[in-house]
């Protein structure tokens, strides 16, 4: 079988300082086109460190990729690092060049400095992948059978040159099999108990098909996997396993990550029916909204958010009233609900949800618990309260809130 | 010297399906105490790949940190492996049995199953993390001079162990030297010609003190770190040199990483100076307001915003005259800024900033070329608007827009 390595390198991985987003994209788009990814190794600006993990990863892997380390400045060393780890020299790669000299076209308050003219300086042996977002050129190799690609580590450069040159690249050079993967969303069950319930259905699963389980903050994922020659084949078998599994768990099931997140699939109903949405929101800041327009072709539903985070905003603006706010104070039923409606009537919006509560880490003006959390939904003809207790860990009462706040929409509208 | 190797478990990480968020926090928590991590090695769900990490980082690494496989699940097989490389059996751990029914007690819905109560069985060797969140309890092994710990994948579990177990107890076992990094924030430089203006001062580096460039979307942060007995000797020393820097390059210098995010220093000076902040949103679609509101203590000087996605949010809730969108366009500096006064007036905040612009993938409703930002911050005695053509990829330009933002705040403010 064959597999793919990737070793990502730079000391700001290893100090913690930035999360290596790099991987992850790079495993899903091997995934793709049936690579499967061996093992994913992080190390050090230091030569004898590359140079190992690139021997590991060669004795078990076809392809290894490998990110960072390409920029103009000194402690950027993988470039040289693997010129000598196949024995080449470096001499001027002229496409790399001219991408140089466009760069710099455009940029006329910065001269090419040398520092930049040494970017061009590649190892003979590299085919030049030309970066059209930066000055580092991405490098393919072809040694002894085995392919190594080198990308810068800035994620957008390297994204754009994987993409557009490495996959396709990638396909040309080697026979892949196929690889499905396809992920059910469960809300509801925790792990163990999902797992009991399911238990017949997993050990019945045919010996190719894989499943795994994967928890977070109250929903269960459930990923089956599998490889062979006949992709259409493969996914035709996972689906029909999927298919039995709405008699055991149907009331928990939520559709499939594939079909987009549950943001995507509330976008899609509410596009294709003609509604709109908005939001109200309190203790969640604007993260249900910004969960929502980062995807592009919002404008189709979204109408906007009043985000209340003080307590005049919710007076003056959305114009709950003082006495409704004293009686049963800003995280209550009452209030949420009067902020969905309120929000309704502002924004124009045939459903908006609401939010309010306390995640702490300190009591606030309602002296709510903390991880009270409080969500309405108004809709053309009603408005509903759910109420909740989400811990005590602001971040997780904040993300938990956004999974629940769209829980509720996708209960209510898909 | 001493270092720490962090080996995370999981073919979900493999596949690309999550980001591996867990080893970052990891990382920057050992070296807070002295322990430098050397390599991260990522595995799948598999006994020998698991088995050759652990190999592999024994052989130049004292501390051993383990994420993921410890669930209750079938497909999670890290205690069973860990178990067979010790050549140690599974007993019933007491304290974990103890905190499973703690756990249940709680969970009147689900009963403890057979499933959970095998997570109370752990290798005889290791003692017990006991994990308030979850059912998996993290272990501790001390074999032949060296720890590995094991912790569950579940990033707020892991991360409550790693702090309150793990952190103290490595502590107590290891002598560590001091380990300091401190992170200059530039704005406006590119990497080359930054390090071009600064060549002199790099050279003159002390060679204990090592220098990394780490470029971002319009911002290049400059890292010193250094190790050695003397940890405010240390501190000292990188500080003396980053205020020579001042000199070559004042003008760029917006403060240092570790006294927060530009965001988090915002907030302060706002918080300082009883000062308010709102904002009024077209393309970023609440995402400035949620970056201010996710650190604690926003309430003290964040008021709300207003997302006003679609057009007619602007018209009907913030009163934009139709002849000034008529003329101008919704993505220009005139309706720029009277989103941002209309903002104060209806928010009551002392500043207001807001975004109006096209992210793409195609053109909306004004005409308006994809990639066209327009900024506009309203203070207690102006209001301006600042124009950006950044570039065609939506992610970015909506990135590079709450970027733009935070700077036009920061320079404005302190």
């Amino acid at each position: 079988m064959m597999t793919a390595d990737i070793v990502t390198i730079g000391d700001e991985i290893l100090i913690g300082q930035i999360v290596d987003t790099n991987s992850a994209f790079i495993a899903k788009k091997l995934n793709e086109i049936g690579l499967g990814v061996r093992q994913v190794t992080s190390v050090q600006d230091e030569k004898s460190q590359i140079v190992a993990a690139l021997k590991n990863a060669t004795q078990s892997s076809d392809v290894v990729i490998i990110t960072g380390g390409l920029g103009p400045t000194n402690d950027d060393i993988t470039k040289q690092t693997l010129c000598d780890y196949f024995q080449d020299e470096l001499v001027l790669n002229e496409a790399t060049l001219a991408n140089l000299e466009r760069i710099f076209k455009g940029h006329s308050t910065s001269n090419m400095l040398a520092l930049n003219r040494n970017q061009a300086m590649l190892p003979s042996s590299a085919t030049a992948l030309i970066n059209k977002y930066g000055t580092a050129s991405g490098m393919w190799f072809d040694q002894h059978g085995k392919v190594y690609v080198s990308l810068p580590g800035v994620p957008f450069e390297m994204k754009a040159l994987l993409v557009h040159d490495v996959i396709p690249r990638l396909i040309k050079r080697f026979k892949r099999p196929a690889i499905v993967h396809r992920t059910m969303l469960t809300y509801g069950l925790p792990e163990s108990v999902l797992a009991q319930k399911i238990e017949k259905w997993e050990n019945d699963l045919p010996a190719f098909i894989k499943l795994a389980y994967l928890p977070n903050l109250g929903m269960v994922r459930l990923r089956l996997s599998a490889q062979g020659e006949d992709e259409n084949k493969l996914k035709t078998r996972i689906d029909e396993e999927f298919q039995k599994l709405y008699q055991h768990i149907g009331d928990h099931i939520r559709g499939f990550e594939e079909e987009g997140s549950i943001a995507v699939q509330i976008a899609k109903f509410l596009t294709k029916n003609r509604l709109t949405l908005g939001t109200v929101e309190s203790c969640t800041g604007g993260k249900i909204a910004a969960a929502f327009t980062e995807n592009p072709g919002a404008s189709a539903y979204f109408k906007g958010s009043i985000v209340s985070y003080a307590s005049p905003v919710k007076t003056d603006l959305l114009k709950i009233p003082q006495a409704v706010i004293a009686k049963h104070s800003v995280v209550s039923e009452e209030v949420a609900k009067l902020m969905a409606l309120k929000g309704k009537e502002l924004l124009g919006a045939d459903y908006v949800i609401s939010t309010t509560g306390n995640a702490g880490p300190t009591k606030g003006d309602s002296n709510a618990e903390i991880g009270t959390v409080i969500i309405a939904l108004a809709g053309p003809d009603k408005v509903q309260a759910f109420s909740f207790q989400l811990g005590n860990h602001r971040e997780k009462v904040l993300h938990k809130t956004l999974n629940k706040a769209m829980e509720i929409l996708w209960k209510e509208l898909v």
